[in-house]
């Protein structure tokens, strides 16, 4: 395996704050790495570390059996990918689509691959980046199998754990969207108790403290929750919507009397009110799943 | 210590998932425990386990020094306990209203209490039914300092870690509003990706592991991102406010595509996208607590 690794020259396209993390990894890893970016400059760190600059992204992809492109959506992908000339170049190599879009694009994007000859698998990073190269980092994947295994051991030098959702090309896609629904949901949540909290004389590195708390109790109440959801039994025994949708309005009356708009608040009060208008009132929250969408 | 906790008799007025817990907690200890609710058979249990059921609150508060009142609301603590007979059998007692509502009903709370010779602790549970009991509990509290001492060590038969945040009463609803902001906007969050992951053919089951990683990385997140907020700058050089607007638009996409209303993450990316209107784009995304509430 270690030899493998030793000779995989690897290609990154897109040196965003992302991007650099990656590109970074793998030079610290020794592996030859080439690395282009729309706007030139980005990769001047990298270079002064080892990499090589490529003045064009055939040039590139050219230097590598495999390319991880990591830019901010597919319409980005798309401009650097889809020209004749990238095009012809990648024939015969692997290309890992790290950036993140619908999972309906990762299929499209699955399909031109094919029509190209060019090996495709999809992917997603879940953690900061900050974690790269570190065991916290998180990547999903998904494409055919074989193609995964064997690039495995290079994405490995990215640290953290590799998951392989399965040969469906829109998988990781549907996973990423599904977790950075939470993600910036969550982080909404916080940047707005902060605003709130300041409105009441309480700073953030005071509420931070009480506010980690917070985080620390979602995963276990996550895992709960998702046996109840899959199950189709919302026991709002311990906590009932009708006590959540008194929460949810004390926050949008103290929120909006600060003059601090709460239209996201509103909107999850909105969803427990509808919840509760058709009969749920005693069923924990998770019940609004079924009322997003219906089995 | 431990011989006045022996001595303490306690009662606990509402019943609910939190009052039932907290009252066993009481009872498990071996405090004289005095227990009451509005609708009548919620204590058999408790009961059953050496509590004493009280066939009115004026009866409930009068048998012990200290009472703990734990309901949905204000509205509701005060049908309770602004009555005649309540409030004079309360006279030169102490109440600790761990009930959750706005901190402006907390001061008003205070004040009624101060008018007749009550005295009054006003305080917060940041952690689920479950906890209570054990180490993870997370209590705050706030008002007179010297009555916090006082009952100390009977709050302490709860659990967890108690803090007292300073004699202004109404710092711990300060604390819980925002607080219960992150939650419940979290939970939003998690509720929503499940219907969106369901439509994806992903089961709970399968999400839960990675939600559950999401959760894990809020906490440093939380973290960091609060010294950005009080130190006003919101470096945006490893994740900026344009490539979140960009997930969060493919999240409303994906969403909708399956007729799920998205209507918490328009809002998080509405708000996004008028930080970005405003120049922000490259910051990160606690820029918006500015835009929430500048100062
Ligand atoms: N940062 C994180 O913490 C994090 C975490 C997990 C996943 N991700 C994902 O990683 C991907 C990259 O994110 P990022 O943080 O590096 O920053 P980003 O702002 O999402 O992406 C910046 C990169 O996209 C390129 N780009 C944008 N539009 C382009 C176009 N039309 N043509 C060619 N290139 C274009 C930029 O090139 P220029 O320099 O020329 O503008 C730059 O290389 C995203 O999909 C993001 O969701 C990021
Ligand atoms: N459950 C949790 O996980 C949790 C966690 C942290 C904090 N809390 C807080 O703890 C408090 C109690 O919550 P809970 O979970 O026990 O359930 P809840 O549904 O919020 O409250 C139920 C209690 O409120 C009483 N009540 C409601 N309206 C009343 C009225 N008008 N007059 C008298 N009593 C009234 C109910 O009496 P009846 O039985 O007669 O209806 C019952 O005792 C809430 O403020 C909640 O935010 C709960």
């Amino acid at each position: 395996m270690s030899s493998t690794i030793e000779q995989s020259a690897v290609t990154v396209l897109g040196l965003g704050p992302m991007g650099r993390e990656l590109a970074g990894a793998f030079v610290d890893a020794g592996l030859p790495t080439t690395v282009w970016n729309r706007t030139p400059g980005r990769g001047r760190d990298l270079i002064a570390r080892g990499a090589i600059g490529a003045a064009s992204p055939e040039e590139a992809v050219a230097a590598s059996e495999l390319t991880v492109v990591c830019v901010v959506n597919y319409d980005a992908v798309d401009a650097i990918v889809r020209r004749d000339a990238v095009t012809a170049a990648l024939k015969g190599r692997t290309v890992v689509n790290l950036s993140a879009d619908a999972p309906a694009r990762a299929r499209e994007a699955a399909d031109w691959a094919a029509e190209h000859g060019i090996g495709y698998l999809d992917g997603a990073i879940m953690t900061p980046t900050v974690t790269i190269g570190t065991p916290e980092a998180v990547f999903l994947h998904s494409g055919p199998e074989e193609l995964y295994h064997r690039h495995r051991a290079v994405l490995d030098v990215l640290g953290g754990t590799h998951t392989h959702l399965g040969p469906e090309i829109g998988r990781a896609a549907a996973y990423d969207i599904a977790l950075l629904d939470i993600f910036w949901t969550a982080m909404a949540g916080y940047a707005h108790a902060l605003a709130v909290a300041r409105a009441e004389g309480i700073t953030a590195r005071e509420l931070a403290p009480f506010a980690k708390g917070i985080g620390a109790i979602l995963p276990p109440i996550f895992e709960q929750e998702a046996e109840e959801v899959d199950a189709g039994t919302f026991s709002g025994e311990d906590n009932p919507l009708t006590s959540a949708a008194s929460s949810m309005a004390h926050i949008v009356e103290v929120s909006e009397s600060h003059g601090i708009e709460a239209n996201v608040m509103r909107a999850v009060e909105g969803l427990t009110r509808r919840a509760i208008g058709r009969g749920h009132g005693a069923d924990g929250f998770v019940r609004v799943t079924e009322l997003l969408n219906p089995r």
